[in-house]
């Protein structure tokens, strides 16, 4: 038996680490654009990255310490990916980490970065921000909003997980994403932190397991950026570790901070679960489960609040998979739009799909009738707003 | 030696047709959304359907005829797709051509349709309107906007070909589309007429050979419709024919046509060439080419007119093909904006790149350096436009 209880704030809730985000003059108006998390001890940490073949240079530059190394820093910036920047980019990690061991012993340091594409680091505005560096701050809220880009609202979220009546640990992260998100985690980055002593073995386990029906079964856009990063760190100072619990903490942790970005998806105004069943196989419903919550047709339809179950079906039979017109099943929420005996939308059906469509969430299911297979994907709807974000980031 | 001349307006250039569009009070205004084209004699037809596995009714009506039949009549419409209607759709079918039987003998009449995806055709208004059809009329005007959904022009498109001094045969084709165009041929109609004496086996071959580089290399959204139909109606009234004429002479026709439904893009403001080389193989090449023509980032940067390489170098990474940050280059018609050597734009580049952007068509060209592998894929921007058309499409 275990019990997880939600907490106010984010990181600070974890015991024996340091954070903190402050502004190296790249975003405007003294919002914070760099920020570092830290602690005093070499702690372990598991990370899950892009599939994108263009891996960022901090992902590089990470990959290329031993297996189960051990840090105690992380350096987090926005605004730039430093993404196809080769050598040099890797280079330019290694010389602001040599500046910084002269504020404090570094071991194994880590980079992750977010934003444009193809440009260097500006290396003289990142140092001349590190004297604004406290470190021994604990400031979820500043780094939190340091990392964020075309996000609207910062994410964080923390819970308290009790194992017994005296025993507990804690679980918190930060999460910036909101554009580019999609089945391969788009620039996406999330830190969740613990202090659980969880065995090494069982971090990667379970952030793998989680992470495909929570970032991987997300999608705003369909992109897939050169950045994305999920990653773990553990302090272990509450000495106390129970993996079920442990396991259903971090899915609840990836979920919420999953639904958090499509929310705020660029533009976005709905979320929407694509809830797909009785596909062949698991396979074949996430395919289509993910080409739902992908289709411009669909994303459309859902920003001009349009029952248009055509656009379903049409998705549907277009995805490769197994289906059948006799057998599918269409919902909006729990009200039947299509089968094989009720082909048209009669007025009746139409008002309470129209109803559901009103609605700021609710779920599309489509239920093939083959067989077992399920998935659910979750999406949002695509606005002017959209356009307008991505045809003016740079600028 | 051959030679291909482009003719004044659309279909009326072949001979041994009959074709005129009419009004069934589906469209506004008395524009016309049915037509037929007709011939006195029974004729050839090949045709390619969209590989979505809910075919719609016309199309599954079409194939339950005998492989290498003859047809002297095809019945179109806009509006309805007749799609998702199951065997009520194709009863609909048989029922309108019963009563066109009244008027004049058919053989095995055959359908296209397009338009919103659920719902039976209106039979009344259909039947109605054969009373207008004048079977003797040759106006490809009519029947070319009768075809038309979210078109903004109407598609036609005419050539004829001389083999020798003395001898010529036509082509001509009508088309319609404007959403929806992906790798797959979305929600596309063309139905080419020739008066050339090709062999059966010669019109499916030509067909399939030519639609990968031309319909199926156009996307404007990344769905794939129920309704997609490429077709070709031969008369043979010319007696005259010449394989590698007549080859080149479809090709013509195809890519022109294609390229008008990308320029027809809805909302697009620009027509973008994906031109990728030096990739692993031709299949490789296709798959970026595509991803590029669809990736929402790239489209919603060339709405924004802003060279941002990067989203062509993160698509390009994401789409699981080979790829080296060190071996490619990218190029915006013949401005080089990346490379290994070159890896952030300096300011003469970005000018000059930004010119290019200001183009109505220009070309990206991905140069990966691997192996000898090439495709070119067209696209086109991304505006809010498309949003505006597709959220209030039903309405």
């Amino acid at each position: 038996m275990f019990n997880i209880f939600p907490l106010k704030g984010g990181l600070e809730n974890v015991e024996g680490f340091y954070f903190q985000g402050v502004n190296s003059n790249l975003k405007p108006n003294n919002e914070p654009d760099l920020g570092f998390i830290r602690s005093d001890e070499e702690v372990d940490v598991e990370a899950l990255f892009t599939t994108n073949r263009f891996q960022a240079a901090p992902i590089k530059h990470f990959q290329k310490y031993p297996q189960d190394f051990k840090t105690n820093f992380l350096l987090v910036n926005s605004k730039n990916a430093n993404a196809m920047t080769g050598e040099k980019g890797m280079e330019d990690i290694d010389d602001l980490f040599d500046t910084l061991k002269e504020k404090l012993p570094l071991k194994n340091p880590i980079m992750s970065s977010t934003g444009v594409i193809g440009y260097r680091l500006d290396k003289e505005k990142i140092k001349a921000a590190f004297d604004k560096f406290d470190f021994t701050k604990r400031d979820s809220d500043s780094i939190a909003r340091a990392i964020m880009t075309t996000d609207s609202f910062k994410k964080e979220i923390a819970f308290r997980v009790e194992t017994s009546d005296k025993e507990s640990f804690h679980i918190a992260a930060i999460c910036k994403g909101a554009g580019m998100i999609n089945p391969a985690m788009a620039t996406m980055l999330c830190f969740i932190l613990t202090d659980a002593n969880i065995p090494k073995s069982d971090m990667k386990e379970l952030l793998s397991k989680h992470v495909e029906t929570t970032f991987n079964a997300i999608s705003v856009d369909g992109d897939t950026s050169t950045n994305d990063t999920v990653m773990l760190l553990t302090s272990r100072k509450s000495q106390n570790y129970d993996k079920e619990a442990f396991s259903e903490a971090l899915r609840v942790v990836m979920q919420n901070l999953a639904l958090m970005i499509v929310k705020d998806g660029e533009g976005a105004n709905k979320v929407v679960a694509f809830e797909v069943k009785g596909a062949k196989n698991d396979k074949e419903a996430k395919i289509i489960a993910k080409a739902l919550s992908n289709s411009l047709l669909v994303k459309t339809a859902l920003f001009g609040e349009d029952p248009n179950w055509g656009r379903i079906a049409s998705t549907i039979g277009a995805s490769g998979c197994e289906c059948d017109e006799e057998k599918l099943k269409i919902f909006y929420d729990n009200v039947l739009v299509y089968s094989n005996e009720k082909k048209e939308m009669d007025k009746e059906t139409e008002e309470r799909a129209f109803k559901v469509m009103k609605k700021d969430s609710f779920k599309i299911v489509c239920d093939l009738g083959i067989d077992e297979g399920s998935f659910t994907a979750y999406g949002c709807d695509l606005s002017y707003e959209y356009v307008k974000i991505n045809a003016d980031y740079r600028t």
